[in-house]
C-alpha cells in the first residue's frame, strides 16, 4: 500500500484528492498538510470532507511517503517538489510550476522567476493517455491544467492522424471550482449565478503556452490557436468547444478512424457517436472525459468534457499515481463499463 | 421633481437603489457616492448598473437634496444621518442602526456603543403598510431588515384581530444577496451552490431584537420567538414559513377576515386564497410581499414572501419616500394591477 | 393610448410581454388570449405575473385593437396574422413564420408548407437598430429569434464598414427560457443544473437560415457561418461569442470605427472599451444589447449578450411597437443613461 | 458476489442504484429494467451512466438473482414483489407500497387499493440505523421514504431516551430530484431556478403517515406532526429542520447524551457539534445522514440532512442489500472515517 502526502489540502484539488485517496484500496494517507487550517479538520474547514487532522505544511514528515501530491498555488510548489524529490519521494505537482519546460516561459506567463528551474527537464506531463510511457517510471509529474486536459485530448487523435487543423479556436467553459476556493468578487455567488462571462479572451490565458508546448510536439510549429475561456454558472465540469476549419481530405471516414483508433480500450475515454456533443452530465463526479465530433459544412466540431476537479486535476493526479507505481490504471477512481 | 443622494451605492442595495430613482417619475438622482470606487462608474463596478459616475462618500454636496438614502454597514450610518438632518436634509437608512428603539440594545446586538443614540427617538421604522402615518411627516426612517419585514407583514394581521399566538416559530430562507456584495468564503459560488444552510439558528440573528421590538408594541410582552435562518442557493428572494399553534377560537373564518380586512386594497401585498402558499416567483424583482396561510390540524402556517432587495431594502426605501414627501405610494415602483 | 392584443399569453415570451404591455404609458392590453388556460388569471398560471383574466385565443375581438402581437409556436401564426390585417390591425410575430423571405425556405427548415405565403412580401425584419426606417411603417413585422438578434447586431458593423468576414463562427450560450415553458425532459431541472450542453451542432439549427439570409443582405454570397448552439444552466440570458480571421487591413483603429460610428447613440446598445467581454449581467432584465470586441492575434472576438425574452423577443416587440407608431422608441422599456 | 436486479432503472433512484451496483465489490448487476427504454443503453438514456443495455420490464429473468430491487412508482411494486417472493428472490422496494402496515392506510393517501396486501405483515421498515436486527433476515424490505428518513433519524434519539416532544414541526427542504425523473411544469428549470416552494402543506404530504406510524411506534398515540415540504433550486440533498417545544427537565446534557449514546459508531451517521447546522454539503454524493441540533430558549432545533438519492432512497437500498445478506454494512457506499 502507497503512503501518500498531500500539501495544500484546502483548496478544492486539495480536498477532492483527498476524498480520492482515503478511499484508494492501494494507498493510504501519510498526511494532509494546510499552511492556513494546520491543527484542525479537514472536515471543520470542507463539511463533507472527511474529518482527518491537518498538519502544517511548514513541518512534513516524508520518511515512509512514497508520493507526495502538491496542491499548491503556481510558485509554491517547487520548493516542496525539491524536498521531496531529495529525500526520494516522487512528486506529483497538480500547479503550472512543472509544466513549462522552456525555462524563459514561466517568468513571461507566470510573472516570476522559476524557484527551481534545474528540475524542469526531468518533469513529465501527466496528461495519462498520451505520455503514459514516460508517466511510469517519472519521479516528477506535472499535473495538467484542466483547460489543456480537455482540449489536447480533443485534438490528439488528429494530429496522430496526420489530419493537422490550420487553425484552432476553442470557446471554453468552466465551473467556478476552477477559479479556486478563496473568496473574491468574480466568484460570489450573486455575481455568477445567472450570469454567462467570458474573461481572458483570445491568446492571454496561463494555459496557453502549455497547450501550445504539446501542440508543438506534435505538429512544429503549432497551428494558431484563439482561446477563450468562459465562467458558467456550475459548481464544476468544464466543456471545451474545439472548431477546426476542414480542409479536403477529412472525410467522416478518416476523422472518425482517427478517433476510434486512438481511444479504443482506454478506460476514461468516452467516444461519443458521430453527431453527438459532450455535455457536463457526461463526466461530472466521474474521472472521465467525453468526447464527441461532427464534420459539418467546412468545419470540424469537437467537443470535449471533463470534471475539473477529477480529471482536470486531481482525479488525473491518481490516474498518474497508479501509473507510476504500476498499480492498475483505474483503481480507486470509481470507473465503470 | 425630488433630488435624491445615495451613499454606499456599489453595495447590493446600493445598486438596487440607484437603478430605482434612475427610472422614478418623481424623482432624480443628486449624487452615488461609494468610499472604495468614487471616480469609477457604477457600470464598471457592477456590470448592467446605470453608467453614472460615483462620488466620494467623504465630500458630499448637500444643498438642493432633498432625501439621503444611506446604504452602508450598521456602524456606519449615524454619523451621516446626523449631518444631513442638521442640513435639513431627510434621511432613509437601510442600515440597521436606527431600528432598535431602545438606547442599551444596539451595544447588546451590534458590539459598539451607537454614535447618535439622541436621534433614536425620532426615527420612525419604515414598514411602510403598518406605520404609513407615522411616515408622512418623518424626517429619519430607518428602513426594516429583510427578514423582520416578512415575518411582521405575514402576522400583523393575526394580532390586530385579537389572535395573538402563544409562540412563533419562523423558518426563513433568504438567497444570497442577503449576506450582502463583500466576497465571503460563505457566499462562493462553490459553497452555495447546490447547498442548503442554517444559520444563527435559534434567537441569535440580529433580526430578532427588531421583531421582537416590534411584535411588543402589538401584544406586551411579545409571544417568544424562535427564528432560524438560511442561506439558500438563489440570488434574491426571502421566504418566512410562520408556524403558530392554533387556539380554540381560531376558526378558517376569522384568520380570513384578519388578513383581508387590513391587506384588502393594499398595491404591494398580495394576499393569496387560503391554502396556497407564497413562494419566491411571486415576489422577485418586484415590491411585492405575497402572504399565504393555511390552516392545518393544530397550527396555523403562514408563508411570506418578498425580493430583499426591493420590499426587502430598497423597494420599500423608495416606497418610503413617496410616502414621506407625498407622492403617489407606488410610483416608481413598477406594481401593476 | 395603444390598444394592444396578445395571442398566446401563458409562454415565456407572452407573460413577459404582458408585463411590459402593462406598465407601457402608451399601451395598455386590450386583451390577452390563451388556448390552454382561457377563463383563468394569468397570475395563476405563472405566479408573479399580473392578475389579469385570459380570454379563449378561438374567440378575438379586434375591433379597436391597434396592434396583435402573436406569441405562438412557428406554424400557429400565419392564420392569426392574416385575420388581424384583414381587420385593419397591424400584427408583430413573434414566432418564425415571417422571417424567412424566400418561400421555399419555411418548408425546408420548418417541415410543414406556410400557410400565409402571399404576406411574406409585406413582412419588414423587426431587428430595430436595423430595420429601424421600413419598421416605421410596417404593417407586419418579423420579430427576430434570439441567436440572430445577438449575432446580427454583434456582426452589423463590420460588414457596414466593408470588414467583411471570411469565415464566422458562432458558440452561442441559452438560458433555459429560450426552449420554451412546456416541460420536456431536455429542460427538468435536474438534467439542467449543473450541465452544459452543446446542440444541434454545426448548420442545424433553424436560426441558421434566417441569420444568412440577412448576412446576405450584406454581402452575398454571405460568408460560411459555423453556428454550434449550448445550453446553460441559468434560466435567462444569451450570449454569441463570434469567432472572426483577421485579415491584413483590419486594424484595432479600423474596426473601432466601425463599432463606435454606428452604435453611437443607440439607447439600447452597449458598447464596451475594446478588450472587454459581453455577460449576461450586462443585460439580463433589460432590453439592452451588450456588445465587446477583443484583437487577438489572428482573430477578431466578438461578444454580444441580450436576455432572450427582451431583446431576444418581448422587448424588442415593445421597442418596434415604439417605432411602429411613432412613440419614442424607449418608452415602457425602462432604460436609463 | 450477489446477483442483484434492478426494475425501473430510468428513473433518478434506479439510475443512481445501477451505479451504486456497478462498483459494489460484492454485488453484480443481473439485469436492469425499463418499460420505457428497453433495448438502449442506460448511457444513452441519462448521459453520465452506465452504457449497460436496458431489458424490458415485462420479461424479467429472476433465475440465480439474489435481490430485487423495485424503482418504480408507487402502485407499480406489488405485483412484481409478489412474483420475486415466489421465485425465492429477496425484494428491496423503493416505492411507498410497502410502507404502511395498516392496510386501511394506503387507500386513503395513495387513492387506490393495495395490490398484494397480504404481503405488508413481512414487510420490514429499512430505516437501517433503526431496524437493522429486523433487516437481517428480511424477504421483502421497504425502503423509506426521503423525508421520513431525515426526520425519524433527527428524531429517534429523544424518544429512545424518554424526550417525547409535545409537539414536532418539520420545516423540510428537499432538492429537485426528489420530484422524480417525469417533466413537468413545477420542475422546469426555469420554474425552480431562483425559486423557492413550499407545497402540500400542513399534514398533507404522503410521507406524513409513514412518520406517523414509526413515531406510534415509539410513543402511542404520537406527538402532534406538522409537515410543510418545500422545493428549493438544488439537484440533489434533503434538508429537514425541525421543531420541537423544550419542557423543563430537557438540559443540554441529557440531549446531549441522548444523540451521542445512539449515533456513536454509526458509520452513516454525522453528529455535529451543539450548535451547529446541518448542512446538505455534509452530506451530498454520500450515504451519511449529518445530525446537528440546538437548544434555544424554548426551543429544540435539529436539523438533518441526507442525499435524497442516497440515504434517501438508493444509498440506503444498498445498506439494507448488504445487511440482509450479511456483508459488511458499509461496502459499496464509500465512507470514509
Amino acid at each position: 500500500v502507497l503512503s501518500a502526502g498531500i500539501v495544500g489540502a484546502t483548496g478544492y484539488t486539495g480536498i477532492e484528492l483527498v476524498g480520492l485517496i482515503e478511499v484508494h484500496p492501494g494507498a493510504q494517507l501519510a498526511f494532509a498538510a494546510s499552511s492556513s487550517h494546520a491543527g484542525e479538520t479537514l472536515g471543520r474547514v470542507a463539511p463533507g470532507a472527511p474529518e482527518i487532522k491537518l498538519v502544517s505544511s511548514g513541518d512534513l514528515h516524508l520518511e515512509g511517503v512514497d508520493v507526495l501530491f502538491l496542491c499548491l498555488p503556481h510558485g509554491a510548489s517547487a520548493e516542496y517538489a525539491e524536498r521531496a524529490l531529495s529525500a526520494g519521494v516522487r512528486v506529483i505537482d497538480l500547479s503550472a510550476d512543472f509544466r513549462l519546460r522552456e525555462e524563459g516561459l514561466y517568468p513571461q506567463w507566470y510573472g516570476a522567476e522559476h524557484r527551481a528551474p534545474w528540475l524542469l527537464d526531468q518533469a513529465v506531463y501527466g496528461l495519462t493517455e498520451i505520455y503514459r510511457a514516460e508517466l511510469a517510471g517519472a519521479k516528477l509529474v506535472a499535473n495538467p491544467g484542466c483547460y489543456p486536459t480537455s482540449v489536447l485530448l480533443g485534438l490528439h487523435p488528429l494530429f496522430r492522424a496526420g489530419l493537422v487543423p490550420a487553425w484552432i479556436i476553442v470557446d471554453a467553459k468552466s465551473g467556478v471550482s476552477g477559479a479556486g476556493r478563496k473568496p473574491k468578487q468574480s466568484t460570489h455567488f450573486v455575481e455568477v449565478a445567472g450570469n454567462l462571462k467570458p474573461y481572458k479572451v483570445g491568446r492571454v490565458h496561463r494555459h496557453v503556452p502549455e497547450m501550445e508546448q504539446i501542440l508543438a510536439d506534435w505538429s512544429d510549429p503549432p497551428p494558431p490557436l484563439t482561446f477563450v475561456p468562459h465562467l458558467v454558472p456550475a459548481p464544476r465540469g468544464l466543456l471545451s468547444t474545439i472548431y477546426v476549419p476542414l480542409s479536403g481530405s477529412w472525410s467522416e471516414r478518416r476523422v472518425r478512424a482517427a478517433y476510434e483508433e486512438i481511444y479504443e480500450g482506454e478506460p476514461f475515454l468516452l467516444l461519443l457517436p458521430p453527431g453527438e456533443a459532450a455535455t457536463l452530465a457526461h463526466v461530472n463526479y466521474s474521472n472521465r472525459c467525453a468526447i464527441g465530433w461532427t464534420l459539418s459544412e467546412g468545419a470540424l466540431v469537437i467537443t470535449a468534457a471533463i470534471d475539473n476537479l477529477l480529471k482536470g486535476a486531481s482525479g488525473q493526479a491518481v490516474q498518474n499515481m497508479n501509473v507510476m507505481f504500476g498499480l492498475e490504471e483505474t483503481v480507486g477512481l470509481g470507473n465503470w463499463p
